[in-house]
């Protein structure tokens, strides 16, 4: 492993090079290995048994925060939360930057979401200023930025198509509501860090792909296609990521949608069109874009694109704890 | 222990066998020994330290969710827990199957509360059709199951009356609200496993049990008696279950209370009257419908009661895991 | 170590003796050497993983729930928590009596903060009439108490002035709300136990120091001044103890805020006016007393002061639990 590949604070997909992304995935890998066994767990759940996180999520969120609160758990973590502002001294006239400031005073590691873009980032800043700053997770925040949402989609995109030579020279589909899908924007920017993947966008044109993005791919050189009709390249996609319509958004934007969404939806009779070895994620919480159906089939990763999740956060945590060595060691010397 | 004795989920009263029953309280019997000593304590915790555990509550609890919480803190088991949907996915439009299918992906067992009835039934067969089953355990759904509960009541009444020849052959007078009271429903039905118990429903007619029960009663051919009139049988008995006016429920159901209850509560004088030997139970909370000064009564059990509760859950949840036998086996190398 | 300083349930500041304020100070300095190592935190987390304890705090706070559940933590104990009443079965009808009983059911430690003064003595003294007593902390009760904050400003006083011949002979100048700051009002009665330490109280006339305090002050021969002038006293002060404006209170009381507090703040300007070895005290959270800019000079310990308040807490709740000496053993053998 690399020691230039050190990360601290984890703040934005950008600064996920594809050295450090290759060795998240590999740690991920063997800490699943090790986790098969109760010795294993009890080994993982000693390594940081002598920290403790905060997991300050202002917005609602039900998957991001059981996936961290679970890694944090399998490492031994222990972790206290705040969801919701109104049981917190905020009620109190107390700034958002004194709170997390508290948090650093208790704890070893901060996880946070919050719907403001760059807050993340302005929280590490400040700590780095003070005489106790602990790393900061960025677990969501605004429109921008959901760096580890990015890293288990390439997780799992790795895992998939581990026995066709990785990533490099598949065609990606992303589908539904890519305006304001955080995760969508993550992704397509560490996607061009891989060989000849080809990207599809496929949207109303009010929900297409943000201009920002489509500038970076032009800028790399990466092939890109923008369009409206699904089912025109559902046969040729090696992954389709599907995205529900963010409507929690409307309120803010003053946008509202009243478009035919169906057009941007996965059914039954879609399948059979898919290649035989085409695999479907999805960010969750889905609503209508997927039917019940499609779960069953084997082509259907997202429930485990969920789960990896969890392993890939796990990982994420030991690097930044500097834990990576042990964990090869372990492995070698046990499975 | 007969190893036909297995339990995965625990979904309803009506799964509890006679000897499924004993054997849990014989396996919670052993854990509060093993529990009396800071070593034993650091043995039970060893035992499930690898698993973790959502609790799902979505009505509002206080005693069956902490004694869940302390059961699963007891075996070391890690808990999460969602209890408010405004703080998670839902509020994005998710189906209550999906959230649930996200809990089974992060944690090793979950147990749950609903308003819906068979909800957790629902969610276990769900659970069994997916490549990551875990197992579930009704904390409460709708007005009718309740099933560890009634487990914990049986514990209580099996242990007020162990110098007694047990369960068999006893008098049980039902007080209250015994229409919408989940756990009489279950205890009634339980009481019929044992020899010779006669049970007694005193409530008011709007109020008295459901015609089902009786139905089920006259089914096996259990020996009861539905009345008014409280005094009539407080001599006869050899244990007393009150309960409470069920009045949150009255919002759903349109029916209003503007009956008398005192006369269906126990008060400091009607303990003269009281068998020496008789117990006092109730599921709690309560209202008014026992007097605080009967607490102090040695025959008013229903602190303990409750406590019995937190224990029978360590050993159910130990059956599910299969870690009967090595309590037991501690139990013999150690007590 | 003196035998006599037990203590079993923290409820007032008026039971902290001097020799007791000292063991727990000294403790706590032995505590945090330990806790330098990850083999220290795990000695620590040895010490009470056998216990359980009830955070139940009905009023909002951040900042004293958070130390609570870290010191918990750190010696092991595994917490639940009760904040929001409307999740309980309070909504059922339960009395509060009732509800905090149920926790000494499944718990072997109650911290508790309420709305109502007295509650916490109160809550003692049921408990130890039941057939299970536990230690209950009070973490704040009315406008009153908030025992282990003023512990927690003595040991920051105590440890800015270790080379300065400790917390005697000080000036010690509060400033701002302090009629209704329940921790000015235990921390002036604390230090009336100190040698000839003069105290300030700088507040507008509607927000000065109860007379009750003062009464006391009276009675005990404390010297100490009355007065609007801050800048009067900046330039002499040891220690100064800025609070914020308690306004949460008001709907409570009907007193309305229209004072200009700008001339009970700290600014930047004023560091220049204070002697170069003062220290600058603050509860958090703050609103506008003290201005950002404060927070880098040396002199102010606000934030170490709220980490002090976790080791505190952890001393005393080893004190609560008789490890006292485990834990000065510990430190001759390994520090």
């Amino acid at each position: 492993m690399d020691s230039s590949n050190r990360i601290y604070h984890c703040l934005t997909a950008q600064q996920l090079s594809l050295n450090l992304l290759q060795d998240i995935c590999e740690l991920a890998d063997k800490i699943r290995k090790i986790a098969k066994t109760k010795e294993g767990m009890e080994y993982l759940a000693s390594l940081l048994n002598h920290k403790r996180a905060m997991l300050y999520f202002v917005q609602p969120s039900t998957r991001t925060f059981l996936s961290f609160y679970s890694a944090c758990q399998i490492l031994g973590i222990k972790c206290a939360e705040v969801r919701d502002p109104k049981t917190s001294s905020e009620v109190k006239g107390e700034s958002e930057e004194d709170t997390v400031r508290t948090f650093s005073s208790y704890f070893d590691l901060i996880i946070m979401r919050h719907s403001k873009a760059n807050f993340a980032e302005k929280i590490a800043a400040l700590l780095n200023s003070t005489n106790r700053p602990v790393p900061v997770i960025n677990a969501g925040s605004g429109k921008d930025q959901h760096p580890t949402q990015a890293l288990l989609d390439i997780y799992t995109l790795r895992r998939s198509f581990q026995e066709r030579g990785g990533i490099d020279n598949k065609k990606v589909v992303f589908v539904g509501d890519l305006l304001r899908g955080r995760t969508i924007r993550s992704l397509a920017y560490l996607l061009t860090k891989y060989e000849n993947v080809k990207q599809y966008f496929v949207a109303p044109p009010e929900f297409q792909i943000g201009s920002d993005i489509v500038a970076y791919l032009d800028e790399v050189g990466t092939d890109y296609e923008i369009l409206e009709d699904f089912k025109k390249v559902l046969s040729e996609a090696d992954a389709i990521y599907m995205t529900r319509l963010q409507d929690e958004w409307d309120a803010v934007d003053g946008t509202k949608a009243e478009i035919d969404f169906k057009r941007f939806s996965l059914t039954g009779d879609d399948l059979a069109l898919l290649k035989p070895d085409a695999v479907i994620l999805h960010p969750l919480p889905r609503r209508d874009e997927i039917a019940v159906e499609v779960d069953t089939d084997p082509r259907a990763l997202y429930w485990q694109q969920m789960r990896n999740g969890m392993w890939v956060r796990v990982a994420l945590i030991c690097m930044i704890f500097s834990k990576e060595q042990s964990i090869i060691d372990y492995c070698s010397n046990n499975i």
